[in-house]
């Protein structure tokens, strides 16, 4: 019988495929992610691996996703004092392997994989999004001259900790952090 | 008889696996790049990929080889302007679809072979020299009061371009080049 949707050994067997997923992305890598390796990871067989996700790029999409990045998603003013904040802690998240893996694997697999370049869109849309709206708003509010479109915004602030983390392999000091934000424009 | 490593025919096929491992690597990703994928796609027998590099992130490492890389390798005086184009040059290099895999499979594979590590090291290390070198010479000309570090101008100045290209998969134009530029210091 094959199992429904909502059968609690379904819904076990997800789980378990997930966790494992993750497991062999952050362990081994992308090119890892097989629908054996995950079965053996699990202790599940292989069929029932292939059942949940046919393809292996969506084993990837569901490891990727288990890695939550809640970046620059609640403004908070002074807008300069909460920039500081969100990207140092931007950068100390940076400093983490688990998410210099999604970021790098998320980079490189959208150059090949529909679903994978959607998930980078959407992603750097939506810290593109969040910084220039909270630029525009700071704009507003008469606290900041900026000299770029807010839409650069991510790609200058964001951008050096990306670099330094991944293709450096290094940490963003907190001079470097205030330097970006002040680059941005003339604050008050 | 084993072809010894002067011999035409040896180098012959070597040649041949080298073009076909840059065109998986660039046409399918770093993870079809194996020695079955390579072997097929030169028309040469798998046993002599393996004969020339018995491990698939040997392959991976000569593909990424024949992308060159001469990034602000020949500082011109005045500084600003030199910097200016070299970052133009470098954006619009990043906006191919070749130097893209190059440098995202670099950030990627370095997290998990120690091979790729010991590139993507020499290759930031390079980077960060080049231009930090080159704004010691510009500092010592009294052409610029720097901000930060020099050994930071990488990170700063690449930084927002790499970002630009791999996660927002957009160009940089020309005047977020100059604001980066003159977010390192002040220009006499």
């Amino acid at each position: 019988m094959v199992p429904t949707h909502d059968d609690p050994r379904y819904l076990r067997s997800r789980e378990a495929i997930v966790a494992a997923a993750r497991e062999v992305l952050l362990t081994h890598g992308p090119g890892a992610l097989t629908h054996a390796r995950v079965a053996e990871q699990a202790g599940i067989a292989r069929a029932t691996v292939y059942r949940h996700w046919p393809r292996s790029d969506q084993l990837l999409s569901e490891a990727m996703a288990t890695v939550p990045m809640p970046f620059f998603d609640a403004p908070a003013s002074p807008t300069r004092d909460w920039l500081v904040r969100e990207l140092t802690t931007l950068a100390q998240q940076l400093g983490h392997h688990d998410v210099r893996v999604v970021a790098t694997t998320l980079a490189s697999a959208a150059l090949w994989e529909d679903d994978m370049d959607a998930r980078r869109a959407r992603f750097a849309d939506l810290l593109a999004s969040r910084l220039a709206d909270a630029l525009d708003d700071a704009r507003a509010r008469g606290e900041v001259d900026l000299h770029t479109d807010p839409r650069d915004a991510a790609a200058l602030v964001i951008g050096p900790l990306y670099y330094r983390a991944t293709i450096e392999r290094g940490t963003t000091d907190e001079h470097v952090v205030a330097t970006l934000v002040d680059g941005l424009g003339r604050w008050r």
